[in-house]
């Protein structure tokens, strides 16, 4: 669970201004323990969680390794519904991507020469963007810009003027090897000291948690309301900044993640306008996750926003509104996780910040450039008339027909369960179901050493193979049980997965009915 | 110009008790100014300084930019000397590594109804080791392991030991993204707070004092000695730590760069033995930058040995010397730099830190899969028997020759110049030249508000098109000036090439002759 930011904060004043090095008795030549250890590392490693691939994930690694001399698990393989991870649970890349990739990779086969032969492997639409890149990147092989290839740079720049209908330059974007990589930059530019203070939401993705203890920055949590569907109140925010600067903290930043992550909501408009006002009362940055944008499952009553369009459309007043947007090739439909690529757009950042953040991007040299390519062709895929639209466009379709049905499958299986409850996932790639335990259940979750989620989960790993993540990993309200789970199982799977589920929850509830 | 270390501790202990927020007034909504400015950003990030993508390269890519319209510089190309970045300067890629890569990107051109075509584009060799790949990889769009593919680890292992002799565990590698990734993790958990001390070469490559002022640890410099070809005497490194600790430095990690960068040398085996030693004695960890192991020039003399094999021959008194080994995709005859892939061994490394490693290294998931995928390749390449070896052979040869030729002729070419004397490059990329500059020039660079070094790089630059990076990137001893310049131009174009700096340089001589 997240600490309390603000009791941190305060039993953090002292070890701060004389550091923990206090407490590390200088070693000599003669003992014999080693000079790094878990007490003389950095301090805020030490403190950083991340449960995503915490003790579930390793403990289920363990059982995938078992599983490939034992038989006698009761289960025939792992799911790692830990994770955003399609193309691990077989979600088929986009075969133009990888077309277009492949070609990158081996420019020999773009010789003249090769030429008719290629023809019965490639469609000509991938060959020529193929040609069209590799004429500005030079070799994949070679450092590009640090900021990324300017090129694709502009064509991120197209599409966001194409999905927002405002303008967008390409020297604001900054290619990143994945939005994690991005939202560690902008966390640690944006940390003054250990007082700078960011908005996070409850439950949250712990990639913020995780960064924001690297970084020694203060955690402020807001919570989402679980009754309205995930619901976001400016209200809650504006209680949670007071709170929080009448304890000196010196509040920076709001974090929003929309698409929700681990809660699946998608903000109204009218909610992202207030959302922005109470930034531009407050003095915030807002750093918004939108990684999630095209995984939308009611378009018609949930669409998805931007956070520069929704800006842009409020006129001159938040002309000077600083947003950091975060985008990836790793969700959607895209699902290309392995590759690391992604982007982020700068918006009414300082002049001489952007330097610094161009400075910091050159230490790391610059993102891979497959990643980049990927970034190229999900801003800029085939459209109509191109050989592979076709199969692009049935292709996109298939994914995004597939991940809503199995959205609602596993919700309602969720929900067919005693003494569970789960709201419907408006977007993103998860369910975050509530579950009330027994008391039974809890005291034996404590003597095993575990919070009742993780003893829950826990349980149905060794049950049935199935890797969730407790609601512990990401916050939840006090005395409350959640668990994440993705719904990437393959579909002709899911009756047999969501099966599994249900069996072993009605047992759990026998075994510990009070 | 490095900050004496010793100096800026005393300097920062103040600052770091109070941190620097207390400069910051906290801003109201009234105020128009931004909320992240170069003033209230982190004030580590402000103190960061990247010379080999800094001034001279940003100067650079103007002039590149301005040569698509103007052709009345003088030159008509930019030559991009500041970076070791083979494939940017026509460096073509090993056949055999894109053949398998692009495989990978591409599954279905696997499958059995393309084979016969397959054949006509690829070797079998290709064929079969992208289907070995992909068994242990799945997709390479899924997130891996956080330490990379297992697979791949023990490929990197085997390596490790047919190189050294010795035993190396898959356990204890982690795939990282380019070496720098891996330092960065590394130093980052060395610092316990901002005394701990870390010893750097001087000169250096840039990465490590701008990742210590990013975690804000203290460089302890040892200084290099010039005239015996840049060799390193463990009593300067024992005057150094001296020093540090009368100041209250408390001495974490020697960092060792072999062979050199920017200054070329290889380390001796008795050397790196003593270096060991001075290590255990003073109970440093140390840091082993060794991803020039293959550009090695005078291998008869000056062969490359690891730290790793060193340290195991040394035998039982220093078993619990612990080592971190980084090595990468982007030198040797590989110079696959875009990709971003690399590794680090770590040697006799408490267990307890090694899962702290790991948790650090989930936070940002995986390295990108196909810098791994190069891992792999670059550490198990063809052997004799297989049907890619002669070319892969080749061209690993004609690399290698080529590069050896035209580290020789550039240090010709630096030592036939009036005033500037250099040593041969014994491995590595680079050569760093010693300049002596006129009263007049020195006056000059002042009048331009340049270092003196800066301002014969940018002359250079804006003369010749050729970009180098100034000593003053690096370090150096006070009043001495250097230049650092990678001997990556195309061997056809070098003779002009040196031609053009022999000119700018017998120019310059004369303009600023005292």
């Amino acid at each position: 669970m997240l600490r309390n930011p603000i009791r941190t904060l305060i039993a953090q004043r002292k070890p701060l201004c004389f550091p923990r090095s206090c407490r590390h008795v200088s070693t000599s030549a003669s003992t014999k323990t080693k000079v790094l250890t878990t007490e003389t590392m950095h301090p805020l490693v030490r403190q950083v969680e991340y449960a995503v691939r915490g003790a579930l994930p390793i403990r289920a690694e363990a059982l995938s390794k078992q599983l490939l001399s034992d038989k006698s698990l009761g289960f025939d393989r792992v799911v790692f519904c830990n994770i955003g991870n399609p193309q691990q649970l077989n979600q088929k890349p986009i075969t133009f991507f990888r077309q277009v990739a492949s070609l990158c990779e081996n420019p020999e086969l773009l010789k003249p020469e090769n030429r008719q032969t290629l023809l019965k492997l490639y469609p000509d639409d991938a060959i020529a963007r193929a040609e069209l890149l590799l004429k500005h990147i030079g070799s994949v092989g070679a450092y590009s810009h640090s900021k990324g290839i300017h090129h694709i740079r502009e064509n991120v720049a197209k599409f966001i003027e194409e999905r927002d209908g405002y303008p967008a330059d390409p020297e604001n974007i900054f290619l990143t090897q994945g939005a994690s990589a991005g939202v560690h930059t902008v966390v640690q530019i944006l940390t003054q000291n250990y007082k700078s203070g960011f908005l996070i939401p409850i439950p949250q993705y712990p990639l913020y948690s995780a960064t924001l203890s690297l970084v020694d920055a203060t955690q402020v949590p807001y919570y989402l309301n679980e009754s309205t569907n995930w619901g976001l109140d400016v209200k809650d925010l504006k209680k949670a900044v007071d709170g929080a600067r009448d304890n000196g903290v010196d509040m920076r930043a709001l974090v929003i993640i929309n698409p929700g992550n681990p809660t699946g909501q998608c903000l109204t408009e009218q909610n992202m306008r207030e959302i922005i006002e109470f930034c531009h009362n407050e003095r915030l940055v807002l750093l918004a996750d939108e990684v999630y944008q095209t995984n939308i499952y009611k378009p018609q009553t949930r669409p998805f926003h931007s956070f520069k369009q929704v800006l842009c459309s409020m006129g001159g007043d938040y002309k000077d509104q600083e947003l950091f947007s975060f985008h990836s090739i790793s969700k959607g439909m895209v699902g290309e996780c392995g590759r690391r690529g992604g982007y982020l757009e700068c918006v009414n950042i300082d002049e001489k910040v952007m330097d610094q953040l161009y400075k910091i991007a050159s230490v790391s040299l610059c993102p891979n450039v497959q990643g980049q390519i990927l970034v190229d062709l999900m801003t800029n895929p085939p459209t109509s008339g191109d050989s592979s639209y076709p199969q692009y466009r049935e292709e996109i379709d298939s994914i995004y027909q597939s991940l809503k049905r199995r959205s609602s499958k596993l919700a309602d299986c969720f929900n067919s369960l005693e003494g569970m409850t789960c709201n419907d996932a408006e977007g993103a790639m998860y369910l975050f179901p509530k579950l009330t335990l027994s008391e039974k259940a809890i005291e034996a979750a404590k003597a095993n050493a575990m919070a009742p989620d993780t003893f829950y989960c826990m349980s149905m790993l060794e049950a049935t193979g199935v890797c969730v993540i407790p609601g512990s990993g990401f916050g939840q309200q006090p005395n409350t049980f959640h668990f994440r789970s993705t719904f990437l199982p393959e579909e002709h799977l899911f009756d047999s997965f969501c099966g599994g589920l249900r069996k072993f929850h009605g047992e759990f509830m026998a075994k510990y009915k009070d």
